[in-house]
């Protein structure tokens, strides 16, 4: 008998019909002879809703408490999934973190999980009885509430696939797999039967929202088997898993792209070591997160020096870095918020030479202008105009044929 | 140092707007120099939304589950009312009740509390900051979430009281205080500064919504000194206390009624032993919750029996007597659901005989007919036709002159 960890988010619990479907959806699973233990998220807005009472009451920076506040979503879907699934004759039981018990560090709002207990879990499946484990939430060893933070559901699904060694860990969710691209740009973009969990990483942490990185990374430091499914159709959606597991691999998976980053470049920067940091450092140090770092080899004694922030934090990071240009006396800044980043993602490209050219050919055809250029071992990404965004990715889309299934997988 | 127990209902804690006021109200204890244990409810509307949520998803009758459901309730408030205390700057700390510990019995949905870990409270207190504890929750030995039912926060409150030995638990509502009767029925009721606990009990379970008898016999099993105020204005309340602690109590404490009974008589029902059970039997098996019971003597070896139930189950309660009916060989049935039944509570009418008449002339002289006539320690009850219920209260509460406050008290 096979065990599964399934996963259902948000909009997959957001409604009673939805709840409905998703107890259809695990008793067909039982049904077929399977054992399955169930995480679920808060009701889609449920956090939100949770979230604006607590800026109501001006303590939305509590850690605690906002912890003991919205571990109350989880909560409540819990206990409805359970009575859905009693309802069709399944003996189900709802778990907190706490009653798992699933310990975590005392890192509120940001916890990690330290240990799973699963004797409690094994004597539900041991008596044919479906858990259902609130996700996102767990408990520390002084008996308090923690929270796991963004993708928390995903990473307590993950570990608990990871703790049970069940042979697959199911990511129910509102799209049906992963994409070669977003098929909103890219109308004939595919869905990929597998990635590898360092692909993943790249396509996630590069606005293809389908996981959160942690939970990848963790299903990957763990071996874990996971797959990403529709809770609103049936399909096989993308399996994510290790390199070795697929005989030969495409050399490009997928293009990812974010509209979200602005582009900052100090000129003519003195070309002295250390320089890097003393720009890096005070923009670092006020909380801006930097993405792109690219550097070129000065000519004249200077350098240009340019990254990319998030556009929330573009007009912050414009103020701050004036500020360095005049301490380093470096010649000027430029600040650009009218840009995307477009990223070629493949495990296969390690071995591949070609894959700079194809993409950067693919960019000239459409006369689009490469503004940064920053690669990885299994990634290439530019800097273009915004305006050129749709246009770009498409034209590198076609390029790799990421269209048609490639004939290596399986 | 005295300590309080303070417990708001959903009605004060309905939105964040009212929490801020009950941290306005506690901050103001506490800076007077009182320890203070706060105890709060669902916010108004939260156990409705998701209780209906249950019966969509078809749980509604799963208990464990309901109390894994209708639990977040308060815990959404106790992390609520923690951060508006720290938004002003004082030190609090939300408490589930399986965080106090409050043990319970495993009777879900309806759970007793056995037994009070004080010692998270205590140190709270010493150390100076607010335990803000979740009320209708608790814990059984094996770690299983229950709830206490209806009435349950109240009854939470005073049994942290109780534990805690505290000078006084102040249950916070909409209303100010225990009134003579209700003021909608008679313009110049007045508030009760005090009444006894088994006053309390007699006036609350007969519709003055106030406080659950539970928590009232629970206050007065322990000896808890209990005031009723309202958390909207300012005022002393009405204290619930021991008959012991007033010198002299005036002879009728308040007026108390309800229009939400029904009247059965079985007509010429055999005067013999076991007839009595042998109608309330069938009916109570049903579940059906039985009022007033009355039966006068025989006169031609039958008698006449008559009792009250609930409006809701009148038309099944007189479908289950019809069969007795003929069972017994009983003459007829008669039901009447256009009643009204009115109370005279007072501790003082054991010692004075003239009650009953005063009572009674009251009802006379506006030709209000009785119908049924009952009668406890400290309590006379009557049943009359619904349409006078109004000025029955009214012609009762002027005979025993309670709008004037009495001499006796202090």
């Amino acid at each position: 008998m096979s065990i599964y960890v399934q996963k259902y988010g948000g909009t997959s619990v957001g409604s009673p019909e939805r709840i409905h479907a998703v107890a259809e959806r695990v008793a067909r699973f039982r049904a077929a002879g399977h054992d399955v233990v169930v995480v679920v998220s808060a009701m889609s807005g449920e956090t939100n809703r949770l979230t604006e009472l607590a800026e109501q009451v001006g303590g939305a920076a509590r850690p605690r408490e906002m912890d003991m506040l919205l571990s109350s979503g989880e909560q409540v879907t819990i206990a409805l999934l359970a009575m859905a699934l009693a309802d069709r004759g399944w003996s189900a039981r709802s778990f907190l973190g706490s009653q798992v018990s699933i310990t975590t560090d005392s890192n509120h709002t940001k916890a990690r999980i330290e240990h799973i207990d699963t004797d409690a879990l094994r004597d539900c499946l041991a008596n044919g009885v479906i858990p259902v484990v609130a996700g996102f939430q767990g408990v520390d060893p002084s008996g308090e509430i923690t929270t796991l933070g963004r993708g928390g559901s995903d990473t307590t699904a993950v570990a608990l696939a990871a703790a049970l060694t069940v042979d697959e860990c199911q990511i129910y969710t509102d799209v049906d797999g992963v994409y070669t691209t977003d098929p909103r740009v890219v109308a004939n973009a595919r869905r990929l039967r597998s990635v590898t969990f360092e692909e993943m990483l790249e396509l996630a942490s590069l606005g293809s929202k389908v996981l959160h990185p942690r939970s990848v990374e963790f299903a990957g430091k763990y071996n874990v088997a996971l797959r990403v499914l529709s809770s609103f159709e049936d399909g096989e959606g993308t399996l994510i898993t290790t390199e070795e597991s697929t005989m030969e691999r495409p050399v490009v998976s997928g293009i990812a792209f974010t509209r979200d980053e602005a582009k900052l470049t100090l000129v003519g920067v003195p070309d002295v070591p250390g320089v890097a940091s003393r720009i890096l450092g005070p923009v670092g140090k006020d909380g801006i997160e930097i993405d792109m770092i690219v550097q070129n080899v000065g000519a004249d004694g200077t350098t240009d020096f340019t990254f990319t922030v998030k556009k929330a934090d573009f007009k912050r990071a414009e103020e701050i870095l004036s500020q360095v240009c005049e301490t380093l006396k470096a010649k000027r800044v430029i600040a650009d918020s009218d840009i995307a980043k477009v990223s070629v993602v493949g495990v296969g490209m390690r071995s591949h030479a070609g894959v700079a050219t194809a993409m950067f050919d693919a960019l000239a055809a459409e006369n689009i202008n490469i503004q940064v250029i920053s690669t990885s071992e299994i990634k290439i990404s530019v800097v273009v105009a915004e305006r050129y965004l749709e246009l770009a990715v498409r034209s590198i889309h076609d390029a790799f044929g990421l269209t048609e299934e490639p004939i290596s997988e399986d």
